[in-house]
């Protein structure tokens, strides 16, 4: 603590990113990185843009890659906005939809960076407990709020609710912003978009990090009414101009044109994780139905804490929240079907010692 | 205005970044853009980044980035910040280091995107005056404030204050953050690291968009006492977790190490800057001395608005701020010689047909 910190410096809580450990070699399914490279048109793009142009300011509306999201999707470019990744979406969205006060809602058990907005920006928040099989009790959310946030599917459990549940939700909150966080929508979710036409409170998140293999590039939009999209450019403009280089902006384009190699990876990811499922609930796993690119389990006879430091002994890396009501899971990440056959073999051994 | 934003949305005054027009082709002297091209190294070093690897997240610590910076100038790593560009840098500084209350104290004439940080974080901010010939006025900031901000070299005048003067400032105000904004030191001026060692409420916030010809890449860094690096660090980890892609890293940590390249590239935008100052003086003008890469001048029988207008219909973009003091003045990014040529034939044609 220093003299010379704000106080919202002192009071705030900072998100604690997945490791990147560098002390060895691990099979890394902690961090929900898809397992397949880029397309080959992201590095030919990036590769094209990195030159002398590098010297200019990148356009600040983003405006060919909001062209090409809109088109991609079938939406106006009004109604797209660009950032640093979700999380910068996130972050600009609390600020600007957001006021302290009325609570704003989201589960208990979700991505943990969004209890971190609302210390923050001085937001009140109220938890929703999910139910005991992990699900979102859908009429919890229609009491009084100051916005809420759902991530669909969710985090760290890969649930995902129906279309007919988001727009019931959006329905009974047509006061507040209601965001959903796609980030792991591509690998099998439903997407909330066909609710864009009826909902102006509804705000949709979503990343080239996971399903486009492009985590170190930092590219997500958002996909809104263009009043919360005006609202978001103003939040931007009013904190840095430009939040998205010129290779993420190349990049980002490119991976969105190359939709046959996208289709390929997600269908691959998507085969893994369901084949791994299986064999994890042979094995005497619980595993919750997953429509991410990850996977959240328990076995009956394991502490979750040991088997994660087992496995990374082994050299496996895997997530472990020491979190109410989910740290006995583990979040395991799909990795390729070679990865995953390791961590399949490890996990299974280990609960077989531990019975 | 919409009914879904908040009241932070309702009251921000965006910042307005310099024009990127696409209607034609310009000599483009708007936004303090480098010339020349950023150091082949800064290139290779990216392609070389540009492959499976994106699909990983960066390092959000940005630690080799840091280790470059901080062996460059003889720092630790627990001295140094990175940023998405300086301007993120220093909106995570005036929420990490002011509070609401006490006044923020910047001179009235000043980097525009400091009074937008005030409105964004509801902070107080008192602008001091600087006096008639654009200099500061030292001894106004020995006043009881919240926290100082001062661009060094100042924009868009382009004087620079000698690192006494700074110590004077930071001597009185050891209760406050004094943050030194240096986006243009590396054009001539005297950089305040030397005090780094003396004042632990010293933060120095420094950019490779200009100097290294990188305003695409959006590299930034800070510099100070580990506590306030701290800070920083807190507010950055509550907001985004990776605001600098794995490409930024890698030029980054490339355009520093290519130390001779950069040496050259200002050698010439400085004797190219000193050359234009001498012929704009012999043509009427008055131009602030300038240890930035800009010039800003008027003349005495010619209006601002007006050479603005007539030189972009000629091609050639400067940038005019319609703001009080100020108006009847010009900012003029140094281009190259021949755009600075060709520049200079202009405007000196065109106030000698306004005389």
């Amino acid at each position: 603590m220093s003299r010379y910190w704000s106080q919202i410096t002192k009071r705030i809580k900072p998100y604690v990113p997945g490791e990147q450990p560098r002390d060895r070699t691990y099979i890394k399914l902690n961090t929900n990185e898809n397992p397949y490279p880029p397309s080959p048109r992201v590095i030919e793009a990036i590769i094209s843009e990195a030159g002398e142009v590098l010297r200019r300011y990148p356009d600040p509306q983003c405006t060919a890659l909001r062209q090409t999201v809109a088109q991609y999707y079938g939406l106006e470019v009004e109604q797209v906005f660009c950032g640093n990744g979700s999380d910068e979406l996130l972050a600009f969205s609390f600020l600007a939809f957001f006021n302290p006060g009325t609570p704003i809602l989201f589960p208990d058990i979700t991505y943990s960076f969004y209890p971190v907005y609302c210390t923050l920006y001085h937001l009140d928040y109220e938890l929703v407990p999910l139910d005991t099989s992990f699900q979102v009790p859908v009429e919890k959310f229609f009491e009084v709020n100051g916005g809420i946030v759902l991530a669909n599917p969710n985090a760290p459990t890969g649930s995902c609710l129906p279309v007919s549940s988001l727009r019931d939700i959006l329905e009974h909150n047509l006061g507040s912003v209601v965001i959903i966080d796609e980030a792991y929508i591509d690998f099998g979710g439903e997407t909330a978009r066909p609710l864009l036409k009826d909902f102006p409170n509804l705000l949709i998140i979503q990343t080239l990090s996971k399903s486009r293999s492009l985590a170190g590039l930092r590219v997500g939009f958002a996909l809104g009414h263009q009043e919360l999209i005006e609202g978001l450019r103003r939040v931007k403009d009013s904190f840095n101009s430009y939040t998205l280089d010129r290779l993420a902006l190349a990049g980002g384009i490119a991976a969105l044109e190359d939709d046959a190699y996208y289709r390929d990876t997600i269908t691959k990811v998507i085969a893994t994780r369901e084949r791994i499922a299986s064999a994890l609930k042979d094995a005497g796993f619980f595993v919750v139905p997953s429509q991410a690119n990850f996977l959240f389990l328990t076995h009956p006879a394991a502490q979750a804490a040991d088997l994660y430091q087992q496995l990374r002994d082994r050299g496996v890396l895997v997530r472990h929240f020491n979190l109410p009501r989910i740290d006995n899971y583990l979040r395991v990440s799909i990795g390729t079907d070679e990865e995953m056959d390791i961590f399949l073999g490890c996990i299974t051994e280990l609960v077989g010692a531990a019975r």
